[in-house]
């Protein structure tokens, strides 16, 4: 095995969500119990926009976007000016802190586009870097991929209140021990826990005195539960000198077709990060970016009224997996949950195979997120609800009928 | 320095086509010699899109695949099958060889987006890469990026008819000394020579008898001139079994705003390349692939006129440049002419600014296409062709007037 055939080992994407028709399925049919499940088919691996639409005006502001001609198609590589004015004022009142739109923020494609610019602006060969676990499975594979070493940080997230959260004990010695650089979600993906202030407040701190560099991955912090709070680190006042926050309008707001992601934050990166992207793609399609004029920019109760459909979804799923004995947290934001299988007579890897052949049911397997968390499965509930609902009970009998 | 300031440094961009607002031009009046002129500004940097528009039908496309909903939108990484499969069966016949939608067709981001998963899929560090100067400038910084070693190969594009083309003793000499990749764009970029029918046997052979891997660049192959002719390395009896061909919308297609390209060869090579994509920005957007219906499937007669308005601005321009004894190779395919400047009394860098700021006339510094053609300039052509001649009679003016 080369080098690069190493590399890319590392890479296997044949269970990423959307990547799962590419499998061989052949096989299964010598472990299989029973018959096929009748139901509308879900794929809980990404969210449905069919379901829950783009943002109103998003195809009109691409329209437009493309009557502008030249000047929209050929923007800057961090995106067009008058664009990232506009989105620069609405991210500094949404995380409480100013922004400047010449130098602090960069338009990406999607807030991947905006993960991969912000870890190969920070990790090279070598760089120890904290990726807590469970997480956003693309972390790992980006800290591998530019030749950083990966330094876990577990996550507790089955707990109450503020049980959970990621174990600062473990934080301080990967800093002590030359950590550089830490990446994490919050809400978390893929167990919708948000970090509570006292533990943003503690990595603000820890970061600060150890000179580590902050990657914080915020996609779903808009979609936030009744009764929940946000804690944004770029607004703490101890929040370190070398930070990217990272949102985009692909999740809640259903624009994943166009795209569109951004990074905002420390200037030296972002400069570093366009720097990767006028190699790697240029620019988000320049047209696209014109949909950015709908983000953080909704008509009045749009955002109430996706938050409230999704809270009842949520409830839902979730009362229909305890009530069958199945453990899961309650996420506090977002559309993840991740419920722990318990023991089967196939693997986890194998039950996720059936599922999607006998019960129409499409879900990510626990051990694309951490090593530990293989006896999960990662449901994206943005769904039709009664479709979500029949697809719960379909993986829930699917259960019973494998249990060791 | 850190290894990332120094990685960081390689990948300066400020030069880079569109960047050019970002730099610093005070200073610039201590060395101006005489006032402004009057014109229309152009921008030679990249083409302008409103003088030749988009694919008519592509806004179309956009819209019917932004209908289509949740499908289009999460299509697999290397892009919607059914997309794929019209665009492998024309690509096949432009360029005469099979090609399976399913296993050797990747939709990226961009061909900057194909070039940048292709060297990645194919460098790594220590990886010794032939590079052709001049040529695209990202092909270098993308090789240093990764880790990788140029080995320059230098070609001639001055001269007539077979005097053009790579030094193949260079080449041989490089495969010999353990080179296992060659990128090279054909047309060349920025010289717009079209690689002959013998030279592409050359390397066909060559790369097969040192089992050397192909990247080769056709971005411009079909904005072919008359008299000219286009051989395809891919259809080539002895085309090397690791090969990437990049094509793409941008260019002469005026699809630029919409970000989408395409690689095609090698399935074991596209295969890296998903993975790779599913780091760097998943898929190109969703949306966005629907505009490729309209690609390699204009309507009659449509690639006919687009090529004689381009041929029109050629013949012009380099008639101006040649009557006003400054030299420049006639590009036979793609909208690129590359002059060499005289010696200046000023820096061609300084030379590049002043023609910004005097004459309203951006041009893409040679030294961006290798160390050794510093005293040239790239114009893309595809612009307004009463703009484009007014804009060169001023660069003209201005060489007389800095003429050393």
């Amino acid at each position: 095995m080369t080098a690069l055939d190493q590399k890319f080992a590392a890479l296997a994407a044949d269970n990423a969500p959307g990547q799962e028709v590419r499998q061989d399925m052949s096989g299964l049919d010598a472990v299989m119990k029973g018959g096929l499940f009748n139901g509308t088919p879900v794929d809980f691996s990404h969210g449905d926009v069919d379901a829950h639409p783009p943002t109103p005006g998003s195809a009109e502001a691409w329209q437009a976007g493309f009557e502008v001609g030249g000047q929209q198609a050929y923007t800057e590589y961090r995106g067009a000016a008058a664009i990232r004015e506009k989105v620069a004022a609405r991210l500094a009142e949404f995380t409480g802190h100013p922004l400047s739109a010449d130098s602090e923020l960069i338009i990406t494609p999607g807030t991947q586009g905006a993960l991969f610019l912000a870890l190969g602006a920070t990790v090279t060969n070598g760089t120890k870097v904290a990726v807590v676990e469970p997480d956003y499975f693309a972390n790992r594979k980006l800290v591998v991929f530019f030749g950083g070493e990966v330094v876990p940080v577990a996550l507790t997230y089955g707990g109450q209140g503020s049980d959970n959260g990621p174990d600062l004990a473990q934080l301080e010695a990967a800093f002590k021990s030359g950590t550089e650089v830490l990446v994490f979600s919050t809400p978390n993906n893929p167990t919708g826990v948000v970090y509570s202030a006292q533990d943003i407040a503690a990595i603000a701190r820890l970061a600060s005195s150890y000179g580590v560099t902050v990657i914080v991955d915020q996609l779903y912090s808009r979609l936030l539960y009744t009764g929940e709070s946000y804690t944004h680190l770029r607004a703490d006042p101890q929040a370190p000198g070398n930070l990217i926050t990272i949102m985009g309008p692909s999740k809640t707001e259903s624009l994943s077709g166009f795209r569109l992601g951004v990074a905002f934050g420390t200037a030296a990166l972002i400069e570093r990060m366009e720097r990767l992207q006028a190699i790697v793609s240029l620019r988000a399609a320049g047209y696209n970016q014109a949909a950015l004029e709908t983000w953080l920019n909704e008509p009045e109760g749009w955002m109430d009224a996706r938050i409230a459909a999704h809270q009842a979804i949520r409830d839902e799923l979730v009362s229909l997996f305890r009530a069958a004995g199945i453990e899961v947290a309650v996420p506090q934001a977002g559309s993840y949950v991740f419920p722990k299988l318990p023991d089967l007579s196939v693997s986890p890897e194998v039950f996720v195979q059936l599922l999607r052949r006998q019960a129409a049911v499409t879900v990510t397997p626990g051990s694309e997120f951490a090593p530990g968390t293989r006896d999960s499965i990662r449901l994206n509930f943005s769904q039709d609800h009664e479709a979500a609902v029949a697809a719960v009970k379909r993986i829930i009998e699917m259960i019973e009928r494998y249990k060791a």
